[in-house]
């Protein structure tokens, strides 16, 4: 690895492929001054070379002929930036096998199948990078591996979805769900078809990579529970608000012993955790470990240069490792059971409306007393003969308070099925729990 | 670089060198798993091998002959953490000159004298690393110059004094500057002497490390204008509660053009800015940039557990591309000059208290007008036949502005001299202003 001049390859030539390519050329002599080595993109794998480009390649550079790309023993990195899971998958496996080390922006890609890629790689000694794969050009990745090394990270907590943070946002200004998220289109943030991001699915295999780097146990889309906003009321945001609280996607990956726990859902932030500071469509992670307490990383988590800045800065690092082993091998060197449903902790809020008589808080706080869920803050809110409780819980069982608000819900005095968020407030607190 | 033992030394065994021995013994199989190697404190440079330690090290580590470290083919690796300018910087010095890469904790020692040890580095071909010089565990320097290769990062707005910031946050509670320094004091956020803190000059030395590294031009502590926070007063933090805003001690480092500008003082920060939600001892650092907008690292900035985890974090980074030349050399590639003072361009919030007469208000505006400061905000405020101005200006320079405070100060309806804090409120806008 002594030629300054270093050919590299792409799979795809999209949004992100041609800002890879855009980045490496105007930024040459930033990455030689840095490596010593100059990365020109000389072939990129595409379906259809005649297809009319905003930012044609050079000459020659189109290929839809992957040996063209596999088999030439002068490329050094491959880039995949093409997205989806098949023929992707394969292409990248492919390469991998053939002694080529692959830089991935693909989150499904890597968070479902991401232990076949990691096991090709190993096999043939090469590495394999996927910074772009999380929040874009937020350096997460890069942090848990190489800089908290020695830290043991027990906790991942995290804003990773942009969409559905800039709604959120949104509907703190008044705005109400369907209004937000039409704006959130408009604005491009939001797909036609939300569903990928709304629904928690997005975030979810976010958090999964996240985790299995955090623990070093694998984490796929599979084993992480999530749950969407579209639920959240202008009811959620206004009670958040009145406790000093803001509504959140929230990820939470926590080893609780030697278990481990991997959930999306929105969440009650305090107005002093870090995550409470994120707004629009920004993205925010914070690791929490032994020896660093926690530190948090907050940045533009989507867009095709923000992305492509993080691609080239995986290409440099593979460029500028090679040969060395460091990094190389696989994270995963434990497997760990996941905590059963339920046996999660964390604190809560529970709003429940009840008849405004006479005895009913008193019932409430003896159902959530006997299953030992302790009430943190109790705000009540008279109308119209009712009466709606905000509770805060201290940290209790899933389970627990479940159980709890179930029977909170056969009281004759209770109008509706309660309904309970998690609450994020810890702030380096080494705690198990999983909020 | 195959060995699996890798014996590495210290230049002194305090608080810092001890948490680094433990550290490398307790993480082995950590580290091991993620490059390989296993590194092993073979020797440590004290003063006294006799001095009681609370860590003992292991039989015959202490040294107190630097030779043993340095002629030592063996040691791969050192990681001065014995503080102080000499004889430390001539320690370091003879180790690089020697051919030993060397980790440094000394913010003092980099600040002032990198340009010579940068040489002396470059000069052996082995690499000095710095991560625990600024701002402890936060991995801000690996993020600069390994992630936002391509990135262009043109300005650098930092809070990278824990001491000061958690004292503005106890004023915010409503503390008196004293009682909040005290409870710093009481609580071992501050030296019995605070001045290295609170005079803003520990912030001045990380920012001309920050600076440097983001810049690539040489910036010593000579080069930053500095101001610190003994004269932030309660009035200060309510003005700047009644607009929205946070005081805080903000570094900023601008590249305007081919000029650069670095500086440290107190500054009011808009309460939607990612740094006015950094609370207590912790500290922030946002990187503002061409392809990724903007990324902040936030976390505890100090700590002994918390420096020696971003050393080692540093000496595993040394371990794990020795012989690739990845980022070994100098950061500095170019020089540019400072931006003359008075140049720097701002908002401002200025402070003017005036006799409360007809008139007045027009007689301050026409003089900042005729500077050309233009105002975004006013707020009047009346109390015993005074009017205090509080004053919000869009971008000014801020010769314009202290122009326009002299002619203000001068008008026989002003009652004391107005002062002036720069605003910061931008979100990822490539302004070329430096706030």
């Amino acid at each position: 690895m002594s030629a300054v001049d270093v050919p590299v390859a792409l799979l795809g030539y999209g949004t992100v492929g041609s800002a890879v390519d855009r980045l490496l050329a105007e930024n040459a002599e930033d990455i030689e001054r840095a490596t010593g080595h100059r990365l020109r993109v000389v072939r990129a794998l595409v379906r259809d070379e005649a297809k009319e480009r905003p930012h044609a390649p050079a000459e020659g550079v189109l290929t839809t002929d992957l040996a063209r790309i596999r088999d030439d023993p002068s490329i050094a990195v491959v880039a995949e930036v093409m997205g989806g899971l098949e023929p992707t998958g394969n292409y990248v496996r492919e390469l991998l096998g053939a002694g080529k080390p692959v830089v991935s922006a693909n989150k499904q890609l890597v968070a479902r199948e991401g232990a076949a890629l990691f096991r090709a790689a190993s096999e043939a000694g090469v590495q394999l990078r996927f910074e772009a794969s999380v929040c874009a050009a937020i350096p997460v990745i890069k942090v848990l591996r190489e800089a908290l090394v020695v830290s043991n990270v027990h906790r991942v907590v995290g804003i990773v979805n942009g969409t559905t943070n800039f709604i959120l946002t949104e509907m703190e200004g008044g705005a109400g769900y369907e209004e937000a998220l039409a704006e959130a289109q408009r604005l491009g943030y939001a797909e036609a078809d939300p569903t990928e991001d709304v629904s928690g699915a997005d975030a979810a295999a976010k958090m999964a990579i996240l985790a299995t780097m955090a623990f070093g146990s694998r984490v796929t889309l599979a084993d992480v529970g999530y749950e969407g906003i579209e639920g959240v009321t202008g009811e959620h945001v206004a009670a958040a608000r009145s406790m000093d609280m803001v509504v959140r996607l929230v990820g939470q990956a926590t080893l609780a012993g030697e278990r481990l726990d991997v959930r999306v859902g929105p969440a009650l932030v305090d107005r002093h955790h870090p995550l409470a500071a994120v707004e629009g469509a920004f993205n925010a992670v914070m690791l929490q470990g032994d020896a660093i307490r926690e530190i948090t990383l907050e940045g533009p988590g989507a867009g095709g240069m923000e992305t492509a800045s993080a691609v080239v800065a995986d290409m440099v690092s593979v460029i500028g490792t090679t040969g060395t082993g460091f990094l190389q091998n696989d994270a995963c060197w434990r497997t760990l059971e996941r905590l059963p449903p339920g046996e999660a902790r964390s604190p809560f809020y529970v709003s429940i409306r009840v008849d405004d008589v006479a005895g009913v808080l008193a019932q409430v706080a003896l159902r959530l007393a006997g299953r030992g869920v302790s009430v943190a803050r109790l705000v009540q809110e008279q109308s119209n003969g009712a009466a709606t409780l905000h509770v805060v819980t201290h940290e209790a069982a899933e389970r627990d308070l479940r159980s709890a608000l179930d029977e909170i819900a056969d009281l004759p005095e209770t109008r509706e099925r309660p309904t309970a968020l998690p609450v994020v407030s810890d702030r380096g607190v080494a705690g198990l729990g999983w909020a």
